[in-house]
């Protein structure tokens, strides 16, 4: 914004702008925006930021954004405790749960290995993960980051570590996406696709 | 946001998701970054949009906003105050500044007509326009609204309430982008750029 825009408003677009996939031009427009709501619907924005942060903390067992002390799947006595699914972050214990098909629990890591980016195994939730499988009572773990070169890593690092505590570790399958259409299905999931073909 | 979601991180949530242009999707996705912001930064961003809200108001001569009575391009005295360029909102006036060609002042209508939405033009800056333009000096008014139905019929409106006014009114010169292909251009922008054809 040039200068000759009013300073509150260059400073509010630049804290949109720090928000990730947020550029200069929508920043620019949603403080714009900001100046059109009401007084009250700003106030409560502010609020809710504040709130947000002060009030939501990592679930003391698995590591999901909770505002009490343990999250509501991990207090939720007919979840199968004994079944992890390790993700990367909250939105895919989201994604998760919308299938209404998953009983275990999670385990959240709080992002994927990236030495380059230096994200190394102590920056992850993997300490916690190890802990609650030592505490006893947990038969699986499935690996349910994404499949790409971080997701892939961190799956094997974690497995890695796992598998000589005896626990039998899983990973999701890869495949064509139901309802995709094959002619579009990139090299590497058409060969993940075949080789994981299963009998009719 | 599923129920297993912290409730304070859904309100953020549909906070973001209740500005233009972010979705569901993209709104829980900035709610948990917020959460891996650290404390200052979300205070400060709280304070941000309440800073913005509360200091900046439009300029009491051109409607842009401004945290002062009158904005930086209103009281430059550099600035000649005969040729008014109106435009739709204060991104326009940005977007005119770029171009760092117009020496003229601006008029700030804050949205464009639509009865359909019920903007109707009383819901605009048009009376803080004729106001201007009564109190004298004016010789030109550029309607720089953009060329679409809204914009046009503002233009159109506006334009007759001036002509009256024995001002010299006109229209930005619709035709084709520079640097633009012609065989991706609209049939409406072609047919402009014919039209408005000039002497080489």
């Amino acid at each position: 914004m040039a200068d000759h825009n009013a300073l509150p408003l260059v400073i509010l677009a630049e804290k949109f702008a720090s928000l990730p996939g947020i550029g200069m031009k929508s920043a620019q427009r949603l403080a714009y925006h900001v100046m059109s709501m009401d007084d009250d619907s700003v106030k409560d924005f502010a609020q809710a930021l504040i709130n947000a942060k002060r009030n939501v903390h990592s679930c003391k067992c698995c590591q999901n954004l909770t505002e009490k002390e343990l999250c509501p799947i991990c207090s939720d006595g007919e979840r199968d405790g004994r079944v992890i699914c390790v993700v990367e972050g909250p939105k895919d214990v989201t994604a998760f749960e919308r299938t209404r098909e998953y009983n275990g629990v999670y385990h959240v890591l709080h992002g994927l290995l990236s030495p380059m980016d230096g994200i190394t195994p102590d920056k992850l939730r993997i300490r916690e993960l190890l802990a609650r499988i030592s505490a006893g009572g947990v038969e699986e773990v499935i690996m349910a980051t994404n499949p790409t070169v971080e997701g892939d890593a961190t799956a094997m690092y974690v497995a890695g570590l796992l598998k000589p505590m005896g626990i039998k570790v899983t990973r999701l399958a890869f495949g064509l996406p139901v309802g995709g259409i094959l002619e579009y299905a990139d090299e590497i999931t058409l060969f993940k696709a075949l080789e994981n073909r299963n009998d009719m």
